[in-house]
């Protein structure tokens, strides 16, 4: 099929992503390249571990993901191949991947430094141009992650910790916003099957979810269920809680930033 | 052709026009994809109808539009499929389409209801990646627009009210600024035919264009016909009356939004 | 092969670049089109340069590179090709290819100005989609450059100058910062070689750097290098002299701007 997705934070105001794609047709023209987002906030790689995480499964089967926000580049970090649920992803060993590490069914890891496949000349600022995207671009063509490096184990890798949501001591749901959306929207790590759980042992489903200095109370459906300019919580397109205002933002409307905060009370 | 354009308020710092473009590739492989913009004005629907009305022509005949400002997500609003000059559209159903609905030659509408052109699953605040970008992509694969749902009248369909320039009581010509350019050019829905009508019928071939507490003498060809800094009007490559500032910001110099009003005066 | 690229300073809010790209598959729909980047500050054509030099190995010989920073449009400014080191480049007759004027083998301009390759109307206002995309598109399609006009000579173009570093009168490497990225890192004109040049003949491997009021001393390989939020200047995946701050935004820490001068001391 020869599909390979971009998810980075590069912005596009550079020529960085550009040149990503000119390596990758360079070895593969037949490559299809498909841009998830380069704005992933510089850095933010729990951000960027949920976007994966959320993206991967709208793509076919075998296609492969870079994933390219990379704070240690040109350091010790290694880079990994990952193949789990059919897909493939490249990325630095930082954790980026964590929410794909324990898929069901097989999967494997592989460090990646087979230099055959990497650009002759490295750059130690930009491993996206010089080593990811080449390795991806061979991927493409049908190299083998056999190919690219020793098989590491499950535990080797570095994952991120405290990712998904859990109970406080005083009993709330208690979760983070992990991106901010275009509009404004606080997308959340609390999935719909931890809330829906959380509600059901208490047996009430018009939980408050509280951001901020401010709360909202039950969920609706869809932005227009609320008044417009009112704040609203629902579950996303993600499958995950997201609090928003019709009509408006979120953002503005609490006054809050990615990584802060969210509870759900009973 | 299996051409595909994208036109939306999606913005590009979140997965979502990745993810309509996943979905795509998944349903058609070989469909070649094309983002028009994803910056419209967050549910700025005029804005939307202006810039497709404008941008459709310059893809081939048989081109799939997906045009996807869609405040109402998840309401009752519905999709349409509008077949005409050759081309197709896809949209919700609030007025998006409307200067593409009265043009000459054969054309219909079909309300878009069959699932079986769906995701399996619906996310009630993402039907840009769940119904229209599934949909788009069978059309694109040769599925006829007749098996998307029952063609509807032309008179059943959302149109947005007063869309052109008008003349005022006062005898000017009054139209409103629809889009604001990357750099800073205020874009008109007064077009090129109108203005010339209103000057010929008035013997008059240089008006005075006002904006805001600010007016310009008389129109040019070309950003540099006027000096550095210095305000100008001219009939802009959509074919609309646009006012600029040659190496400047008019948004700046006029201090103007969009939705703001420009009147041609004799 | 049909690659073509687009380097311009529309920005992505319009629907500009995608009417570009419509033109382009209009003529040759298995064109394969890559963004290198639009967001050039407007109108400068000294980025845009260095940009599209920096960019264009990169990608397969045979590319056609479509530069479009064209403050003149409509002017008298020509539009012109340019062959050289196995790729094609079409953009306005401003300087914006002045670096790749004077590459080794063999090479030649082109004066473009055969309209069968241009759209049938032709806007004052937008050459990039009416004259530079469908002339780039033809090229793709096997239209040879000598096609398109007459050849002119190497002296007949307008060439920006002084591009590089230069030594001052008072022995400092002098240089200036033609693009800040999306991270804040500051890139400059200043070449590796030209860098290690000026230490080598002052046999001093160590120098001090001087952006604004501030100064970096000495060079390190990666941006981790640095301790956390503290600046640093390393040679870039450009192969320029580049000045960051690990963690953070050397543009806020320095208070400069495109333009501003960077200075080597030894």
């Amino acid at each position: 099929m020869g599909i390979i997705t971009l998810l980075t934070d590069f912005g596009t105001e550079d020529e960085y992503v550009g040149l990503m794609k000119g390596v990758i047709l360079s070895i593969n023209p037949a490559a299809l390249i498909v841009d998830i987002t380069h704005h992933i906030e510089p850095q933010d790689i729990i951000e960027a571990a949920y976007t994966i995480n959320s993206s991967y499964g709208y793509f076919p089967q075998g296609t492969v993901h870079l994933t390219v926000v990379d704070p240690g580049v040109g350091g010790k970090r290694a880079i990994i191949a990952l193949q789990t649920m059919g897909h493939l992803f490249l990325a630095p060993d930082n954790g980026v991947l964590t929410l794909l590490f324990d898929k069901p069914g097989e999967g494997r890891i592989i460090r990646v430094n087979n230099a055959d496949y990497f650009l002759k000349s490295i750059s130690p600022t930009f491993h996206g141009r010089d080593k990811i995207a080449p390795t991806g671009a061979y991927l493409t063509k049908g190299v083998k992650p056999s190919e690219l490096g020793p098989e590491i184990n499950w535990t080797d890798v570095v994952r991120l910790a405290d990712m998904g949501c859990r109970i406080s001591d005083t009993g709330e749901l208690m979760g983070k916003i992990v991106s901010i959306d275009h509009f404004g929207n606080l997308i959340t790590n609390i999935d719909s099957k931890d809330l829906v759980d959380y509600c059901q042992k208490r047996r009430d489903g018009n939980p408050r979810i509280r951001v901020g200095k401010r709360s909202i109370r039950g969920l609706v459906k869809t932005y227009e269920s609320a008044k417009r300019q009112t704040a609203l919580a629902l579950i996303g397109s993600r499958g995950y809680l997201e609090v928003a205002v019709n009509g408006g933002s979120a953002k503005q409307y609490f006054n809050v930033n990615q990584g802060d905060v969210v509870r759900v009370v009973i």
